[in-house]
């Protein structure tokens, strides 16, 4: 069997999220669907992050196993012409046999976008808050999120994880044009972590909380103590790192 | 009568163009609507360029005339929450009674937005084309459109103008990560002229034509002699220019 990688893109507008689910429209259903009539096999893939309803990818990776002969280049080709315009290919790889998308990945990139005027084009794939953010205050905020930290204060209730660690690689709120961007890179996140984040960000950037409650919030280990789940549609996973 | 103009940001994805068509859903038509509602007045608005079915705008100008006394704020955010999310309104500003968004307009400013990779985000807004273009030729073509030009050659046929004379400012082509982007600045633009440029310059960055096509095309004053209308999808009106 071959072990094939895939890089997707996908707008989660219309999605109830990466996984499958019964009677509902997931990517994961989409892109299976799609490599099981190329392949004519029964494919089950595996994602690096399970993406919620209206979360955005940019370089989702996920792979499957075949007994296919396909050119890397059919997957690709194939898979695109098969596939709904909301989800696309962007690169197919084949991987050695203990490659898993999911357990192999080393690090996880997004990016969590927030607008301070209207907007009609770019409405799916940002927040819009009509609020003037202080936005040295929230990179002061982010300062703190740095190598290994318990983020249980970060993580939605009932979530069933036996830890909560985190490393964080970086997290630092830039400005782009009209944007705020949260950007965050750590090896793993909890549930609901960077929408949780960005919304205590936000109570940080509004002056509701000071700029130093961060530190307080992780030590609280209690997700009452952060702020509000920003929503799904201003998340993207941008990237997903693997060892060389 | 006070004649106020309104800057609108639109996904055009959804709509038979600017202007009002019956049966059809038109900007016009929306935002004459929510305006109606605001001021209960009957509205006929004046836009700086009627864009055609599934083009986008960052910057239209409109303007109207009202009786109604309500503060500028009232419209934008007023209009907003009358409009559907497709459009918004930025800006609004009281003008002189003389002033009209598509006769005092001195400049527009479009871009034309091409991919060389598939994309799910941003699908509506820029032209996938699968391949390699030369965008020195295409940088290079696009320099002979400087100062006054009788665009004939690039207006779609029977448009019933009684001339083709554009006054260009800036016409040219660079890259933004995975887009080529024809950015271009004129006192006016006939018929599809920024889409039958933009396909023409795809035949010279393919190849099918040499780089020092342009001349001869715009020497020809006649339709034929250019490229394809590239599609409607990848354009955006990005600014409307006024005398200060």
């Amino acid at each position: 069997m071959r072990n094939i990688k895939l890089t997707l893109e996908y707008d989660g507008s219309g999605f109830c999220g990466w996984q499958f689910q019964p009677a509902q429209r997931s990517v994961q259903g989409e892109v299976e669907t799609a490599l099981q009539q190329l392949t004519r096999e029964t494919i089950r893939t595996t994602a690096a992050g399970r993406t919620d309803a209206g979360v955005h990818a940019l370089g989702q990776v996920i792979n499957f196993h075949t007994a296919s002969a396909h050119a890397l280049n059919v997957f690709v080709k194939g898979g695109n012409a098969l596939l709904p315009p909301d989800v696309r290919i962007l690169d197919a790889a084949e991987v050695d046999e203990h490659f898993s998308a999911r357990y192999s990945a080393t690090s996880r990139h997004y990016f969590y976008r927030i607008s301070n005027r209207p907007r009609a084009i770019a409405r799916h794939y940002c927040w819009y808050l009509p609020l003037q953010l202080d936005l040295s205050a929230m990179q002061q905020a982010v300062k703190v999120l740095r190598g290994e930290i318990d983020f249980e204060s970060f993580c939605q209730a009932g979530s069933g994880l036996d830890h909560f660690r985190c490393n964080v690689v970086h997290a630092e709120w830039h400005q782009e044009q009209d944007e705020l961007v949260f950007d965050i890179c750590a090896n793993r996140f909890v549930h609901n972590m960077v929408r949780i984040l960005a919304g205590t960000c936000v109570e940080i950037g509004r002056g509701a909380l000071p700029a130093d409650a961060m530190s307080s919030i992780l030590e609280a280990r209690d997700r009452r103590a952060a702020g509000r789940t920003a929503p799904a549609h201003g998340l993207t996973l941008v990237k997903v790192g693997y060892p060389e």
